[in-house]
């Protein structure tokens, strides 16, 4: 089993856990715990991991351990059929703004939303979502809370994020927040490798996105890949070029932890939760330095 | 049953059917009479199913019947580890682009391959597809065969095509064949629904791609979809506004026939191939006119 080492080894603190990573084998609390055992200080919940403890508890244990939280999963989902659906939407992501807020949050991470039930209209969801993030963006900014658009893989399109590529994410940064780029923008960028690694516009576009960036998410991509959602694969076992994302990543601005993502409904949900982030820890070590 | 109706119908010589779509009910030449029986005078064949008749008996169907060729599918998959390697797969294509030619083809349909065995190097690999398409383009024109290159979705960007968006492959189109946008270009494209649907620069990339379009498939994205390769949906049973797409493509020029391509091992492969095609006529008719 791994544990942090000195001398050579990059630092674990380097390396935070997105904690759908563990989401069969632990609750948070019990993630957190698993973290600390390999030297692990930052995580990422989902709102429903959080829920299912209690947030002040998720509270507690933050701040007990000091950790550092790259991000809260997730804000979003914002077309819908009616005027009514999109303000439920709204006040939702409100509510997920309070939640990132008082946890502390690098920041929310906004999986956008895809097409409304029985709409084949793209171009009209992609306006929802941009109404959408226009009306949290002030709220957010007076809390603090810095929005992070995950452009979403296109095979999400439909059902998850109709935002597909990281040009199109940044569009939307400029465009709703045309003076935010720097440190920490109130309107940037989750970049998540499974979901970029492929477009030919990355390495331009990670340029372009300089001072937008507030989140990198890390796993692979497998060959075959069994399953459109649940078959993530780990760091060094599929084929993206992980060390060359991240040597782009920091050269556009950020340097956070990278966040390990990973749903594996065959392989990795189904291993020990301590096993799977020491085996996380090597990969990240072997696979993701830049 | 649909048949061939006069009056309002649109005209069934307006359908192709990509004979995958009877990949497991029939071979070729059944495939030939089922198409025949429901009016529909173009198909395009894959390679093996050509060879599985052999291409004499192949040739004599398309011209015994006056039938139109939309497209030999298919070319490409040039990447590969070694020089040898890609040797083997240009001398393939040559041996395609001669097929092509005998069946009077409006095209060869090039799926340019994804990455190497064992690469993570995706640059490469669009290098080395760019290498391949520019050696097959001069015997392709000299034959007067054009070349289509097929965007794939970015789910096969590792294993069947690194060439992902319709930016993407005319720019390829640009640089190996710069002057030769027109009514049958010897580099074009083939714009295929379920490959490009997503894609946020879809509306402008048509616009761009005017005097490429070699061919139009067509087929639906279902909400879910239950599988990376084979989960392909009929017109209508899911997402993409096909009739708008229609009509962007013949706002870049391409008037051809649309050409039904639907992978569907679990649904359409296990129907009796007269109900797949009178489906796919009737469809085409309620959801696929410009």
């Amino acid at each position: 089993m791994a544990s942090p080492e000195p001398g050579g080894a990059p630092d674990p603190a380097g390396l935070s856990i997105n904690l759908a990573t563990l989401r069969r084998q632990c609750d948070l609390l019990q993630a957190v715990e698993v973290c600390l055992r390999h030297g692990i200080t930052a995580i990422a919940p989902w709102r429903d991991q959080v829920a299912a403890v209690g947030l002040p508890a998720a509270v507690r244990a933050v701040r007990t351990h000091g950790l550092r939280v790259t991000g809260l999963c997730r804000g979003g989902m914002f077309p819908a059929a009616t005027p009514e659906g999109r303000r439920a939407a709204l006040e939702d992501n409100l509510r997920a703004l309070e939640e990132a807020v008082e946890l502390s949050a690098d920041c929310l991470v906004l999986v956008v939303g895809g097409l409304p039930e029985g709409s084949r209209d793209i171009a009209g969801a992609r306006a929802m979502v941009r109404d959408g993030i226009a009306a949290l963006l002030e709220p957010a900014r007076a809390a603090g809370m810095p929005l992070a658009i995950e452009p979403l893989h296109p095979m999400y399109a439909a059902d998850r994020a109709c935002i597909n590529t990281l040009d199109q994410a940044l569009e939307l940064c400029v465009a709703l927040d045309p003076e935010g780029a720097g440190t920490r923008p109130a309107l940037g960028l989750a970049v998540d490798a499974y979901h970029v690694w492929w477009d030919p516009e990355l390495q331009p576009a990670l340029r372009r996105a300089a001072g937008r960036i507030l989140a990198h998410h890390i796993c692979d991509w497998l060959v075959p890949t069994r399953d459109l959602l649940l078959d993530r694969g780990m760091m060094g076992d599929g084929v993206i070029d992980l060390a060359g994302l991240r040597r782009a990543v920091e050269a556009a601005g950020f340097h956070g932890p990278q966040e390990v993502e990973i749903f594996s409904a065959e392989t990795w949900w189904k291993r020990p939760a301590d096993e799977v982030v020491a085996t996380c820890l090597d990969r990240w070590r072997d696979h993701c330095q830049p």
